[in-house]
């Protein structure tokens, strides 16, 4: 039994098993992945035994079923060794449940089963060249074939691009605007289908990603996930878990970066005592920690709400993503100065850290995207 | 049954009732209390008859004998209204709840039937002229005279001070430093009482401000709390909740302010069309709306963790005291600016939001003690 | 000699004498001209003496003839002392600028010589109550009547409303918009002139704002300043220097306040050391001191490119007006913060710039108009 | 002739010469040394060529003479096509500026000839492994052997460690505390220097970075620079100049930012619109230019007294580095976040300016040390 807006035990159960495992598997080896770029597949594959690859799919699929805030205390459990290999895991997942959540059953049985244990890897593309924030403006065409489609644009910023083995695609069927729009997965061995150069990028580095480059492929009928035009009702459904997950993993990325530069301030000496003991250190501490915690209790409890499908839960949830992203990334800022020029050496987990966390005000909607769902309901 | 991380039931109601009654008896007269300096007696006798004067006295002292978080909601619902007011009734509930938790039965007696009601109002007396943010220097002394004590000093700034009837005061009775002082209720009309000028302040109108003069006052052995020494050490039980009074009440005053930005912006034109539509009123409006709810949400945690007696109770109450007060204002001030010139107007409810606010920033310990906290106890 | 980016020696040797009227007829007297609301003719009579009231008004004019960043280093003394009276004078020297550039003799002879003495008090009126920011969009009517003009409408928010003996109004005497603007005189004694009542505002209370209404006032035709259809350009070419006056009084009043909360944090003891002593509060000065210094150091050069005329001088001044309205009254909340409970009261001068430099960041364009200016600039 | 506040012709001409030799000669290549870590020779055998390898080194010695206005607006320039290697000239003139400042003409002739034409590159070394801000603890030693001082110690964060030939170096020939350091000139071949691994850093790639290890390192008596134990008088009065220097390097840095952002948003449509014509990024890029404009008056101004030599220099030094790398920084990331994800791709040039400008918060004293000096100086 805990007490009111404390995490009920069996979440705490989850937390615990997420942190022992990122501290075993991911905490030790991220610089590494950063430095050489290795997608760790292994790793992934031992996520996958604990569930991590399946949070929202269903038990009958065998997903571990559970919800919005469960998810989020993974995603930021991970993150803390990682943020970029948690976030990976986080698209996964969201491809995953999508198949699962709307999918017909020759979909999901086709999938799933390799899903959930992450024996194969799912990318989500929604984003083009042209279409960023403007995600119904996306042109990438199916075309009704009779017994398949044929797609034919390309998907940019794709997570997992080149690698994958799936990708969970939002293309055009039908008319112009968000109801034209409809939901296909493409695998990476499909005829037509070839991918962009690797992305040179400023952090996320133990993941790969490229465009996906699809001419003329042939995608069987039932690789439909939901009906004709319902494509981006789904790709709206998946935002608001995708956010509360970056969100989640800014968190945990931040809480790492406050407890390496604890460590650090007690033990640096200047000026003949240790920097923990200089009044600027420990008010900027004390700010880095209660901004920390107000972001983490809005995420928290906007994971309550879109598990509770609250009428409310799409504006808390782009609340949510907006202080927690934004936050984390100004707390690992003041981490790094902390640290003081061993924060800019490699050598050192913030560096990484503060990389890293800076692409989630950008991605799942900017945060300015976020300002705008969030006011435009205010106002209406 | 509400979800995880909303209020139950039992909290909504509570809520509910007093923001009725902050509409129906605050909310109309807050202009006119602050421009007149008045003291709602009337609608404080009302506050007291929903127990709001003794929220955690105990039910069998007459109270309603409720936790940190329905006080939280009760701060912050009539602190929509008035921040100053509900504020007031705030110290008031800390001073009869110290005598209830830690006075023997004759003081309890005494003073606890005509507080509950609100029938005689109580002050807080810490501060000193020479002694704010370190309360432990405190000078004011208490020299025991057999029958009676003899107490000579003076406190500052006292919320109440030439009005309320009643003045719990932290003493010095023994040695230097926090364990000489103690806890003694003093009356108004005790010979050698006597009051400061009325201060004028930049906002908080609706309370009277002086300092307590006190001149070998004789008090009644039995009016102590708690026993010789333990002074401090009730001061500082009664911090954490004063701190999230405080901070709710900042949190009440700028939901209203958001409220009343929203219903200007809508209706108020320029170029062409509400100031509204505009993005930069709508990512404004969102940032407000977003960063408050974050603080709300620590807050909230914070109370529970009070009530719960967590071990890191103080220092949430300190973080949450710290961002809400600090939110509060900032998000205040967004909506002064979103009113343009209106703002500026006493005709218009924000600009006195924005004084009233201000000092929460600065009371019960400044947040840069509330710093001191946090970082203190992280560094250890 | 004075070295490059320093002032001139007569700039010097204005800006001390401007500093020595403040200490000597302002200072002293700021807070009772707050509490009262009392607009001080007599120490305007003395400022006109010394040429204030007619800063840039030419010398054959009467006036001192100088520019802007001298005009700028003047507004900045005074409203050391006080800024709402600094604001007041500079609001006349526009009008009397306006009358004095753009004015035929007939119009400068009947109105300038006891304008530039400030025998006489001129406000400035443009704004309406359905035309803040959007002033093109002004409705107030002047209909040509051969021999004179005959107005009607209403002017909002004006300073000097109800006691000044002159106002010069932006009507209309043409096409929708900013070409069909004229500029007119209009003085308080004329029959069908009557006023509302006076504002009770946050600040600002050393000067009268009541609206100004106007009720078929005939007004000569010679009160013309400028040809027909030149009044939006008149009130667009004033703006530049208005703005910067504004500036320069936030950079005023936020100096005093550093200067106010430097003597109270060396002169107050907590925890046996000045307050001066603790890191945090030396941190808090450096960066008030730093930010006020860029701030002026914009606005200086803001200033000197809109005597110089140059190209990109609007944008500066509205850039400049921006930086310095923030910065003052972000380093003045720092201020208060500093003196604790102290700045709370208005026995102390800080509370008193909070609420007058409140108001700088919402006149003579709100800062949301300064960005769209700088930004529109941008992308042009 | 040109207006008050404004640049002399003459540095006009200096900072045109500066651009024209970034855009040519830096700017093309500026991605590829920071992917390659590559240190350009040719790149600074050129600049050498144009006399910026002695901005303040005398003319008799070769060097071009120039204030610390001039070589500001040089690093500013210069930094606009990469901060990194700007910065890495900035230090080599600080070292070749010790020598011609301070030595005789023995270490003089020795070294600066070839140091002003960079065909030979110096490091300046201070910064230990135990002393990072608090300099003047410094424990490397040097021994008089009579003929010749034997040196032994490390010196930390070594710009040109391990590449370039000289080193200027701060070490103890005394008593501890700052008055027992004096400055020696050290080859890289000298019998006894070493180097750490090259460090890994988040930034500044274009210019190696290691320890300098000294082993009984035996260095001509000749090869002082200046007196002994005049060795962190010296190291002091080059700060003001290195500091003002890396603030140029951040506004040059963030003026680029500016640009690409501008040219980007007026190029990329969303929602049917180009990005420029959205109010958010017009208010947002207004912002960034106008903190931008108020760094750099204030640098400008600070450089100026820095060449006056005015008693104010070093405050005003410290206030514009403190708030020109944190406005430039905080530009940056607004830059950044306009691009969107394209913000986060090594393709565009806004990352690289992102992690290079973070370092400036950080060196030449970290913008702490900024404040304690700024806040020091208030209270005193």
């Amino acid at each position: 039994m805990t007490g009111q807006f404390e995490l009920t035990e069996d979440q705490q159960a989850i937390q615990e098993m997420a942190r022992r495992f990122a501290a075993d598997a991911i905490t030790p080896h991220a610089a590494e992945w950063d430095e050489k770029k290795i997608l760790p597949r292994d790793t992934l594959t031992q996520a996958g035994e604990l569930g991590f690859g399946a949070i929202y799919v269903s038990e009958e699929a065998g997903g571990i079923g559970l919800g919005r805030l469960e998810s989020a205390l993974i995603m930021e459990a991970l993150a803390y060794g990682c943020p970029s290999t948690s976030a990976f895991i986080s698209i996964h997942n969201m491809a995953s449940w999508m198949i699962d959540c709307f999918g017909a059953d020759a979909v999901k049985d086709k999938y799933l089963p390799s899903l959930v244990t992450m024996e194969r890897l799912a990318s989500y593309c929604l984003t083009e060249p042209g279409s960023g924030s403007d995600a119904a403006a996306l042109k990438t065409r199916a075309v009704d074939k009779g017994d398949h489609w044929e797609v034919t644009g390309s998907k940019q910023f794709i997570s997992g691009g080149g690698v994958n083995e799936i990708y969970v695609n939002m293309v055009r069927t039908g008319e112009d605007g968000p109801k034209g729009i409809s939901c296909l997965v493409i695998e990476k061995d499909m005829e037509g289908v070839s991918f962009g150069a690797q992305e040179k990028k400023l952090g996320w580095n133990s993941q790969p990603t490229a465009a996906l480059i699809l001419d003329r492929v042939k995608v069987p009928k039932e690789n439909i996930v939901g009906s004709e035009g319902q494509g981006f009702a789904i790709a709206m459904q998946g935002l608001d878990g995708g956010r509360l997950n970056i969100g989640a993993c800014s968190l945990g990325g931040a809480q790492r970066a406050i407890d390496e530069a604890l460590a650090y301030v007690k033990d640096r000496q200047q000026f003949g005592r240790a920097i923990a003991d200089f009044q600027n250190t420990q008010f900027t501490l004390a700010e880095m920690a209660a901004e920390l915690e107000a972001a983490r209790a809005l995420l928290y409890l906007a994971a309550a709400k879109v598990t509770a499908g609250s009428a409310d839960k799409t504006r808390f949830a782009a609340m949510a993503k907006m202080i927690s992203t934004e936050t984390g990334s100004s707390v690992v800022d003041r981490a790094l100065q902390l640290f003081g020029g061993y924060g800019y050496l490699k050598e050192y987990p913030v560096e990484k850290l503060w990389r890293d966390l800076r692409v989630h005000s950008i991605l799942e909607g900017t945060n300015q995207i976020m300002r705008m769902i969030v006011g435009r309901e205010m106002v209406r």
